[in-house]
């Protein structure tokens, strides 16, 4: 038998007590976001929305930054969480490659989500605010931050994407048990919800359009703000303490990876596996980073690099984003949380400049790649994670075409205990795959009109 | 802060490497099964429904008795568990008592149901046996021995009490994930499934009723044989890893709990979390056991110690038991895996012989806890261990009565991510309490009629 366990655990005192920031560390700088007009927003505009605390934190470029005691607690509620040697899935593939996976399913809430949700409930605590409104796409998010707010103890409102809402019955009894109020989106609650449904009466939703719901009812009220589980620079960086974990993981068995793989939705849960990683590549290390994301929904590997809106009501500034435009309605797919049309800035930056590549990847190679997964390991993934295996099997193949022993890290953001159905329908033969046509895509990108264009490198 | 961690972790290296057989230590010995004519049942009347292998575990009275490598690796994809220190639940009460709780959720399956599962599928393969049959409650046995024969390459079929497979649909597809045939009991498959189904069309089944249509399969081929999730003495066996772990996890942080907690269904969870620590007890070491029932079925607090078979059809032999009667139909409670008429006759042994004491609490209360904790400490229970959590918490509230600072360690059986209609019932106020009515309880005892009475002590 190895000498290396199955887990690789950290103490609760190894755990990083600080936020890793990549802005500090990027070799060319991003753009910043802006108005219609062209013009840099600055951190002003966003104080309706976001409490100053964490606008901070948005536009801060110092390396390091502090994690609360507080918060730091609560997240010890789950983490560190374990790194894990795949050991039964090398088998069945018969790769030389050795596998490991960051389990993030292990949060009360089972993905990676609370890792930001509990920060930004407390540093919105501290500034004052009572109420916190938030969107939810696969509900993965919408629950994490109803868990957060009754941990720290404020109030959550929920508008979730009605295709989920709809196919995920018991997120919304997740999300009450913890003492969140949540809707389908779009909603009678707010005005662009009751112009969507007048437009659409049967729309899937999105998750621009459940945005603009919950900004709409968080610039209303002075102790109200909004939560976004993605995208934003801040999210990012709280999310970081996974790839921080699993670095020092991987420093406890003398080995490195040389592949980090994530699936990317908004781009959280990848930057938060790969941004450590990344931060030893600008410094000279060799390592290749893959951000894998559904072909029915492919923001990095078709959208181009523009400036556009997070939400359909173009509520937010104008973020330097791979975008497939802010009227873009995903399939509904069951991977709810990869439908959104643009990617975090970061991510995109980094795409942009080279220190990353991306794929897209079939629905029914992620849900086989799954079940091979469940079948193996035991845990049964989110279809969300399941592209990030998918992608991760391919790497296994590849590396025992070539006969190379590569060792691949990838983020298993959460499991699917709560996303079943999306089995059931794969298991019966119901789940077809869905490759964007190429012209949706245009009539798509035709709402960037009038947008500004992003600086050239 | 206190130095203490929130969760004690053993590496993989410190897991038990033996299963702790209180057989070896009981001060009066266990009255042996029986069959209806009184006479002591030896193992070879068993072979057609258990391997010989799990026979010999039935009826060892070895103190220690190896895990086998294979599912010590297996056993490795989730154990040890962490035992937590649950202080902010602690604050909420306000109590001077310190609450541990052993956290059995983290396993694939979601609960400590895998800890046997694991090891019948291993030994049945060993032996030669290609299909298991098996029935479930709430699903948490069902899935985990699912899972297991999955994982150790044999295949499964269960039979799922009618009311759970009802009200818990998402179960169902979990076995399908993990490669499992289900089917909802009484059924059509069986002849008893048959019969009690044109007795009652509606019946809302029950385990008794379950296991004897999985042991009428079971014995109708040489290849197949039947796997119990609870009451038999090699289950309580495998289980014992649980309270191994706690035992040294506890050492690690030099306490020993005053009180040891468990919810009590057919036994198993409750078995291995307090076996160790009974055994301490009878070597003179100070510690209150208690074993937590609902009203609804309280089978160790109202139903006499007597000889009753574990199936509806009488296809098990007697066993000597507290049992509310094998033709009890339990309402139809939430907590479905407490939902059985006897108890597992080790526990009833410890139970006559005053090692450990048992409570009936009502389902409200219960729930009531339940939220309680998910609101403090995140994680969202199972039904049946929000049974366990209510217990503590009345242990914690008289702890801060008498200004005492005990110790109180629970076994947090699983969590209710797939039980989550529960709550949204008792959030909703449709949940009422259910006392076993004294005139329904005679009614059902009267099945026992005929049997031989155990021997006095």
């Amino acid at each position: 038998m190895s000498t290396e366990p199955t887990k690789i655990i950290l103490s609760e005192d190894e755990m990083p007590r600080q936020w890793y920031n990549i802005q500090a560390d990027l070799p060319t700088p991003m753009p910043p976001p802006v108005g219609l007009d062209g013009t840099p927003i600055g951190p002003d505009a966003l104080a309706q929305v976001f409490p100053m605390n964490l606008i901070e934190q948005e536009v801060s470029t110092e390396r390091w930054i502090d994690i609360p005691d507080e918060v730091l607690g609560i997240l010890k509620l789950w983490r560190p969480s374990p790194l894990y040697r795949a050991r039964r899935l090398e088998a069945a593939l018969g790769t030389p490659a050795k596998i490991y996976y960051k389990n993030e399913g292990v949060s009360p809430a089972g993905s990676h989500k609370p890792n930001t949700a509990v920060a930004q409930a407390w540093y919105n605590r501290e500034f004052g605010i009572k109420y916190l409104t938030t969107e939810t796409g696969a509900g993965q998010w919408g629950s994490a931050l109803a868990m957060s707010c009754k941990l720290i103890g404020i109030e959550c409102k929920v508008f979730m994407v009605r295709i989920s809402f709809d196919q995920k019955p018991f997120r919304k009894i997740m999300m009450k048990t913890w003492g969140a109020e949540c809707y389908p989106s779009p909603s009678m609650e707010t005005a662009i919800g009751r112009k969507m449904l007048e437009e659409d009466p049967d729309t899937p939703g999105s998750l621009a359009i459940a945005i603009s719901e919950a900004i709409e009812q968080a610039v209303e009220r002075d102790d109200t703000r909004y939560a976004l589980g993605s995208v934003l620079n801040h999210v990012m960086l709280h999310q970081t303490i996974i790839g921080l974990e699993a670095r020092k993981q991987f420093e406890k068995i003398g080995r490195y990876p040389d592949i980090v793989i994530g699936c990317a939705g908004g781009g959280s849960n990848f930057a938060g596996i790969s941004f450590p990683f990344i931060c030893d590549k600008i410094h000279g290390k060799e390592v290749k980073v893959i951000a894998t994301e559904p072909e029915a929904c492919p923001t990095l590997t078709r959208g181009p690099y523009v400036y556009d809106s997070g939400d359909v009501a173009k509520m937010t500034p104008l973020l330097p984003m791979h975008s497939l435009g802010h009227r873009f309605i995903p399939p509904a797919i069951h991977a709810g949380g990869l439908r959104y049309h643009g990617m975090a800035p970061l991510v995109s930056h980094v795409k942009r400049i080279g220190l990353i590549e991306a794929t897209a990847l079939p629905q029914t190679e992620c849900y086989e790649a799954a079940l091979l997964f469940a079948h193996t390991e035991g845990f049964i993934p989110a279809p969300e994670t399941s592209h990030a295996i998918a992608q991760t099997i391919r790497e296994a193949k590849q590396a025992k075409e070539e006969g190379k022993e590569k060792v691949i890290l990838m983020n298993w953001s959460g499991h699917g205990l709560m996303d079943l159905q999306g089995y059931d329908a794969y298991m019966s033969g119901k789940i077809s795959d869905y490759a964007l046509p190429e012209e949706m895509l245009q009539r798509s990108l035709a709402s960037l009109e009038g947008h500004p264009e992003p600086p050239g490198l």
